[in-house]
């Protein structure tokens, strides 16, 4: 797949474009075009194109792409042809709303762990889910084999809590802490935070 | 300001130095440079020398910047030296969570009318905001002059409440569900998609 040359920019587009893929199948279509695909999303045909060909061929002149055959293929890429278990730190309003979110399951992932170091939290039952004592974090994630996290913990516990993480044999970590977190080579980290999307709005704004 | 000239891939890393610079400021920090704020965040010291060079002079050769002031200016760019009053239409799980957020007051933005379609949810109480009735969307934003909106409601009503955002005068909108939405020029949407990240993240993963 020659994985190591590929921007990670073009990497960060292709689960746009399965998301959409997705969406245009649950409308009803069956074959799209890099131009009906980008019109969605306001990415240029072109780009697409362009994206697509660091993987392989995966449409025809004129007839454009199967939707089914690309979705296969860009889960493949995004090895999310198979499901990844998560451990779920911190269970305040937001890990109580991720816990509960549906939407997982049918893209790759489902929470698999909850973990808490509230007392008064643990051994509660969260969306079916009981919530683990966070000081056994590493040794219950170890025997999972959990390699996806996601920290829903206060900002001055995140890197803690990631560290404890990476320790624990967790390869990628998606952090909803408005914080900077260090992780070593080889361990990914993204962010959610509204902040930042809310700003980069408002720069616009009169 | 010269603001059309600024990519866009710019001003979206511009939240990040801003957040970054008060974190070093909590940190107790007063000053830092391209170097010490570039290796918080994996941003070569050349990239951001070159994104602030878009907006002016920030720091000085051999001193760096003043975080305070740095703070200042981006604030000031970002247009949050102002709090922006906001809407938030859903109140699932995640509306909740976000609703009880308190992270966004001291970063230009407050939660100010929350909407739901639910009969059962409608006049209940949610953090200190009583529930609208999702009906009288369009008056009540325009009353307020809210231009800010957050969008939590399921991916199928998603598009349907952005145009009714749109029509009341929102001009900018974050959207939580996870489907792709339209919105005329001059609207701004960015997008909260926890599964965008994770599949960007497994990529990479084995």
């Amino acid at each position: 797949m020659g994985k190591r040359i590929v921007p990670d920019i073009v990497v960060a587009r292709l689960p746009l474009y399965l998301q959409t893929l997705k969406q245009l199948q649950r409308e009803g279509e069956y074959t799209t075009s890099s131009n009906g695909l980008g019109k969605r999303i306001d990415i240029s045909a072109a780009q697409i194109r362009k994206d697509l060909s660091h993987f392989g061929e995966f449409g025809k002149q004129g007839t454009g792409y199967a939707i089914s055959y690309l979705i296969e293929q860009l889960e493949e890429i995004l090895n999310v042809n198979q499901v990844w278990d998560m451990a779920l730190v911190g269970v305040g309003f937001l890990g109580h709303a991720i816990a509960n979110f549906r939407g997982f399951n049918s893209h790759g992932f489902q929470v698999k762990l909850i973990f808490d170091n509230n007392p008064t939290v643990i051994g509660s039952n969260i969306a079916g889910f009981i919530v683990q004592d966070s000081n056994k974090m590493e040794e219950i994630i170890q025997e999972h084999n959990v390699k996806v996290a996601m920290i829903t913990v206060d900002s001055d516990h995140a890197q803690e809590v990631a560290d404890r993480l990476v320790k624990s044999g967790v390869k990628a970590i998606l952090n909803y802490a408005p914080v900077t977190i260090k992780v070593p080579e080889g361990v990914q980290i993204q962010y959610i935070d509204p902040i930042i999307e809310l700003q980069h709005m408002t720069y616009y704004l009169d």
